[in-house]
């Protein structure tokens, strides 16, 4: 499966490097692979937070229940916890190698149980896609699940003031 | 499937406002829907760059070829593109409209074929899942996806600088 190929075109690499370079952002291409590792796991962040956000105003009644929006928003959590997180954890990524990352060393050092904090959200993200067809699941489901997002902010995530 | 409740327990109500409040990061928190759609976005597209990113590498030789992590990256890239984009494309959220996006006002313009660009993009994202196994089937794939994401941004995005 692992097949190398040297590219003898001249032609078709410098293609190839055109478009590599001109029309996608690589994260290579202007910074290092510890600042792309910090916005990959960010943006990750984020779109959990987004997701959470439609299922979080609809638990406490900000916006309508809607069936369809609500599942939608649960299996979009279960696709983003179900990603490989390629580089996102890179050693010297933390709070203490640079700037902006609010990741914190713990992460990385011995006793850290930042894969069982992990695991835990999984598991309370399968709960909530389970749950996500009616108003009452999706109650009964985002304490947990806000409750594993918290867990591993409290020990693993720099407060931001 | 459209399920109303009135929680009757005042303590529960608290305790789940509390949750919310206190250990998510809430997009409706701090923000406009607008500006939580700008992020949004920008968080799905960092992701798509940051898997880009690795397939990139390897196409060009800056990285080894791993058939194991080319495909974890495609793989990534077609989960990404299934999610559902709640919330996402707001009216009244282009550079027209606000700071903080380079989302060009053609998107929700009449003529405008961003959804035809997507499912270009979907294709493509098809295409790099099924020949990830090997590094000359995602060099062969690499430029019709960098090529999607191109036409997407050459028509609707805003120029960075």
């Amino acid at each position: 499966m692992r097949i190398k190929k040297i590219m003898t075109g001249s032609a078709a690499a410098l293609a190839l490097a055109g478009i590599l370079s001109s029309t996608m952002v690589f994260a290579a291409s202007h910074s290092t692979p510890e600042s792309a590792a910090a916005k990959a796991r960010q943006s990750q962040m984020q779109l959990y937070a987004h997701n959470l956000g439609v299922l979080g105003g609809m638990a406490k009644g900000a916006t309508a229940y809607d069936a369809d929006t609500a599942q939608a928003a649960a299996d979009n959590l279960a696709a983003l916890v179900a990603l490989k997180q390629i580089g996102y954890w890179l050693p010297n990524s933390s709070t203490d190698d640079m700037e902006g990352t609010a990741a914190l060393p713990a992460i990385w050092q011995a006793g850290s149980d930042v894969g069982a904090k992990g695991k835990a959200m999984a598991d309370a993200v399968m709960a909530m896609q389970a749950a996500a067809g009616s108003l009452e699941g999706v109650q009964a489901s985002i304490g947990a699940l806000g409750g594993a997002c918290g867990a591993c902010h409290k020990a693993y995530r720099k407060p931001s003031n």
